[in-house]
């Protein structure tokens, strides 16, 4: 259930003694992080026990698997963990703080759960943002303020950054001043796998090995375009080119795909056009994992928009910078 | 599998000698009907034998079934089919028309099969609309040349009038002059069904025997305004609606199925506004199922419109009014 994962050669060699362990733990999977004084990462560990796969001995079990042999060697080191753990299902709740968030906010929102073995692990709260249309994360606004942690360009300029987290449910989080000002939550991962596995829209999809880009583009040049009728009318188009011989089976999901992250970022567009703003001016961030962030920069590229670069490490390194703010760690080195 | 269905006894009554068997034929059902020679329904006959759910004696054998005890009364009767039996999957293809397409077009494009017993089976043709946005229709163009039969408000008025077919594909044709101009799809049902049986936002959701108007008229007021960030993002509100307290589980299915009627609504009105048209100012149809009209009235009337008639008997109409063009009944009565 757990794989020891290699640390990364890059920040590896800036090592330093062990300072922190710190968890990234969510509904599917769960990372564990030992870091430096420095908040370089010395090693990592890998487990499969997000919150909704634990086994018999919960929490304490998956914990002592990922973590027991750092707390052999060192056994005063302090834990910080982010993500579902803090959720209402996870080890101990930590209740939601309100946007706008900054992260002596965060800090103060921290709950302490106490493991079997004695180590107080130190859970950092979501984000909920009220309203009409509320919206809530829990774990980005960690990897959120890792991403501004040693980035100084993004907390400057009038109108704040804007940071992306593509996935299952993608956040856009307006950023400045070193806060979370307000976020959208956009359902584009699971409304593709829905669409693709559960309609009839999969029926005529053929699996290929390679991405096919130029679908994708399609996709989100559809999307981006004013003359359609809306999303619930974009997407049955994926059937109706294959049908009309314009879209090959091997094409059919990336289009799909490209239909709805354009979708995305055409209502992330309309919200800036409401503020005299668009996607094309603004600072941004992506941060995820690599592919999904490069199909991202296409899309964005399509809506003029071509500096949008990922940020390496923002988990580890924000939540080395929220236990640094909250004193776990007597270096409040910066992770940059 | 096949079962008898009572004639409306609105109609029956103006009975006369049978002249017409006329098939609505679709993926998941087939309904056959007998009709008189002023198109009143004189008896109805259903069967769950749609084209994906054949017997092993195929379209012969649920022909037989559903109508053969009519032919052994009179064995000359005409038969007349739409639906996916048309379909490639169908009976036999009849190879989609062109929009824009009239009654005379549907004629031209009809397609002659022989049943094993020696009736000719007469199938209508579906509508093909090419373009960037290919939308294509097969059953749906019958049952608005119905629509069209006997209300002449619907041919008149400049900007012709807008029909509607709720359902799992919903189509708004924009109808002038007898023919059907355009048309969109909208994926509602589907996605809806989706939505709802394989994402998160099922999780929270809790089966109820009544209707929650309220919720649905908030899901519909929502997607209507203008202050979101498109369908992605106003979906996950059904569920942090429900975190925070301000929708209870069981208005949940409710409120997305508002949400995305009113996204439906809020894309054709866009189509619309480009037109320096709107739903309110627009010549209103709908066509389908009574509770699912009724949902659709109640949306509409959020977009300002207010008179959205539904059509009784649309496809009966459509399928007599074809076949009497085609010159398959010698009475070319309307049935009105």
């Amino acid at each position: 259930m757990t794989q020891a994962v290699p640390a990364p050669a890059a920040v590896s060699a800036a090592a330093g003694a062990p300072a922190l362990i710190a968890l990234d733990w969510g509904t599917t999977s769960m990372r564990a992080y030992l870091l430096g004084e420095d908040g370089a990462v010395l090693q990592g560990r890998e487990s499969s026990a997000g919150i909704m796969k634990l086994p018999a001995g919960g929490f304490d079990e998956v914990f002592d698997e990922t973590c027991g042999a750092w707390l052999d060697l060192a056994l005063a080191l302090p834990v910080i963990a982010a993500g579902m753990v803090g959720s209402a299902q996870g080890w101990l709740e930590a209740p939601y703080i309100q946007t706008p968030a900054d992260a002596s906010a965060l800090v103060g929102g921290i709950v302490k759960v106490q493991a079997k073995r004695g180590v107080t692990v130190h859970i950092v709260p979501g984000v909920l943002q009220p309203g009409m249309l509320p919206n809530v994360m829990r774990g980005e606004e960690t990897q959120i303020f890792g991403a501004l942690a040693g980035d100084a360009s993004l907390e400057s300029g009038a109108q704040g950054a804007l940071i992306g987290l593509p996935g299952t449910h993608a956040k856009w989080a307006f950023v400045s001043g070193g806060r979370i000002e307000r976020f959208y939550t956009f359902m584009t991962g699971e409304t593709f796998s829905a669409l693709r596995d559960h309609t009839i829209l999969g029926r005529t999809m053929r699996a290929t090995e390679h991405p096919e880009s130029e679908a994708f583009v399609r996709g989100v040049d559809t999307a981006k375009d004013a003359g359609h009728a809306g999303m619930l009318a974009t997407i049955f188009s994926t059937r109706t080119l294959g049908l009309t011989g314009q879209l090959a089976p091997e094409q059919q999901a990336d289009y799909l795909s490209g239909l709805l992250i354009g979708h995305e970022l055409r209502g992330l567009n309309e919200v800036l056009a409401r503020e005299q703003a668009n996607l094309a001016g603004k600072t941004l961030r992506l941060i995820g994992n690599d592919a999904l962030c490069e199909r991202y920069r296409v899309a964005l590229a399509r809506f003029g928009c071509n500096d949008a670069k990922t940020v390496a490490l923002a988990t580890e390194r924000g939540l080395f910078r929220i236990a640094a703010q909250a004193g776990l760690v007597k270096s409040a080195a910066r992770a940059g």
